[in-house]
């Protein structure tokens, strides 16, 4: 089937991380869509990286009117950012019937009702999903997921300089202007940090979210946007020793009277689980009449994070194009004739820790038999605990953890441990899983 | 516009929850679908209840068979639940060209090969969010927010049953027999339970996230299942003392050989914010190669959530009979003809709670000059927590917890504290948020 046509604007951090997840994953992209997304034209000033990126894979221009009046480009990809240049090129793309997939919240939050408007009229989509909260689907959960609701508020952690800023101030106990150059040394910090530390980078995102909940036009200019660049560490302190973090929240709430829409730091219960969200992550809750409260989580900036949300856009446009609207999204959500068989491992094949619990004499050379049976089986240990017999006892509990092994071995070491005299009973085996670093 | 028709089969929680959440969210919902959703006919074998839920806003027969045969009826929702019955209306429904919305995971993780096939040589969609993880839209999530992935695994705690049951034998050091029938007093275990405790439950939702995730045929048959009857609590306490949760998990992971689909009691690190949910709370982690970890957190059962996923489910296919394919979601999630002016609050007249924090001299009668202008302006004190001064200082930090407040009324405030010559310098004001209880 004929591809969709994709004309990138930008071939920076997320525009290079667009190309190569694009590149990577083309064959489960194509799965999913339905047909082909191929990015035939870049356009960057810097021609020389753009050459670079793409590998001669694509045309390159470095006149980005060129690509938006491109006929043979379908979707534009506007990853150049700011109000001056950026607007234009989107304005001119769905002046030219194009769709625009965009990660600019700043021209969105101050021009969105013109955009969305001109998209309206002339038939076309805007897909913004990388604008907030990168590679979260924060905008499709509110926009399509939780439409049955009546929205009662928002708040998020959705600036990740701001919140590994805060992470490390309240880790180390450190000044806010010493994690600020240790945050831009690591890259965390642009050199120009003020759009993220200020807050206007988050006030732009609760700003989108503010829309899409409550139905209201984007008003940033009616926003109160506090940073963090005067927060003090003792603050910090004094708030641990509550119960509470310091986060730089966005929050959009509906009141009798109207609408908050607000960015600055905020002490959470540290109880929450919003509140365990450290480092450059991202989170959004949601406080929904129906559902309650849901969150979602995930990382909030970089190449392939964003990549991925300007591709899903990338996606919902593609879908549209390709199957008639009631097959749009397939029902498991690759093509029915893309699916393909996998086998499904049986459980002895399967590869995982294990936490060991057993019964065992209190005496000298238990622990050497069992450690043996399991290094017979190729079982590393990762820890061993000992528990002391309780008063008139004469067994103990042994607890083992191990590194990974494949289940069959961890079963047939089990058989002959619990063949040992020593041992009593059977032994109780849990699976361990780390789920991340 | 002319309203879709909609046909319940099943008037019982989740049936119940859904003809609630239409009626009350009736206007938010249009606003977002583009026409009205109407609940025009449901089928119950208790007429009686049906009568006393529906209220006489619509038909009742006690014949689910006359609902998918009805011409009128636009879409088929099935809320009765097995294999049996459930299978031939929702079949029936599809050969009749209605789509479907289905809380019913049991019959698309044994059935789901045949009905999806159905659904697409027919033309119609089955709509099953509700299916996997009640309110948290998931399934939307992996479908359609990540499909620019290779998602390397799944992880889910995604039976609310026994995940409360796990949190109260951790929290209260009880063994598994008398929180089940806690659970069971409270509601959230039913009295025959097999379902949950022994993990088939979680098989099934796990099965749909592995198709999803993987593109694969659902495969129930393969999952291997686990459940937590068997579990000791004294695992627990020892799985706490070396740092990890036990949580009933669904895993699907992709490896070189296949996929591993499974469920079982697992270890997880403590640190992870998945091992901190907690009660009948449902996650999904999901890792996937460019954005990384995400996570869905919120309500996995319960009228209202699974209610708030099969009305979701009801929006996409009406915005689908709405409008041209590329106004099918709005850009701002409701109908541009929808949107409505709310004013957006001056900060001013947002109400938080605050944290103060001021340095005071070390004297008598202090804290109640700062309590009195409080009072003055009506603010509630949660906590005062003053600090000893340091050594050779004569100041101290005095730090105050108010309750809700308006924030001009803080702001009146602090002017007057400041003034007190037994401040020194400014108060440092910061908001809290609870979000949540």
């Amino acid at each position: 089937m004929k591809p969709i046509n994709v004309g990138l604007l930008g071939i920076g951090t997320v525009g290079g991380g667009t190309f190569t997840v694009l590149q990577r994953n083309c064959d489960e992209i194509t799965r999913r869509a339905g047909r082909p997304i191929r990015i035939t034209v870049v356009a960057d000033k810097n021609l020389e990286l753009a050459k670079q990126v793409t590998g001669g894979a694509c045309r390159l221009t470095d006149d980005a009117f060129s690509v938006v009046n491109d006929p043979e480009v379908d979707v534009v990809i506007e990853l150049i950012g700011g109000y001056g240049v950026a607007k234009q090129l989107v304005m001119q793309a769905i002046a030219n019937g194009k769709h625009v997939v965009t990660a600019n919240k700043a021209l969105l939050a101050t021009n969105g009702n013109e955009i969305f408007q001109a998209a309206q009229d002339k038939g076309v989509m805007i897909g913004f999903e990388a604008a907030v909260a990168g590679g979260i689907p924060i905008i499709k959960a509110v926009r399509e997921g939780l439409t049955a609701n009546r929205i009662e508020w928002v708040a998020g952690i959705i600036n990740g300089t701001t919140n590994f800023i805060l992470s490390e101030m309240r880790d180390k106990g450190l000044p806010f202007d010493t994690v600020l150059k240790e945050a831009q040394r690591l890259g965390y910090a642009e050199a120009d940090p003020t759009f993220d530390i200020e807050g206007v980078d988050a006030a732009h995102k609760i700003t989108l979210l503010a829309s899409l909940a409550f139905g209201i036009p984007v008003q940033f200019e009616k926003a109160y946007i506090e940073g963090i660049s005067k927060l003090d560490a003792v603050d910090i302190k004094y708030a641990e020793q509550l119960g509470y973090r310091i986060k730089l929240l966005g929050i959009a709430r509906r009141t009798p009277e109207g609408i908050e829409l607000r960015v600055h730091p905020t002490l959470i219960p540290a109880k929450r689980l919003i509140a365990n969200v450290e480092g450059a992550m991202n989170a959004v809750l949601v406080q929904a009449d129906a559902v309650g409260a849901t969150l979602y989580y995930g990382k909030g900036a970089g190449a392939e994070p964003t990549a991925s949300a300007v591709i899903a856009d990338l996606v919902d446009i593609t879908r549209m194009h390709t199957a008639d609207p009631e097959n749009r999204v397939p029902h498991l959500a690759f093509q029915p004739d893309a699916m393909i068989e996998l086998p499904i491992l049986s459980m002895d094949d399967v590869i995982s820790s294990y936490y060991l619990r057993l019964r065992v004499a209190d005496k000298t050379g238990v622990l050497a038999d069992i450690t043996r049976i399991l290094a017979d089986e190729q079982i590393s240990i990762d820890a061993v605990i000992q528990k002391e017999p309780s008063d008139g006892e004469i067994q103990a509990d042994l607890i083992l953890l191990t590194h990974q092994t494949r289940e069959k071995c961890i079963n047939a070491a089990i058989v002959k441990i619990e063949a040992l005299g020593v041992v009593a009973g059977h032994v109780t085996k849990l699976r361990m899983e780390e789920l991340g670093k």
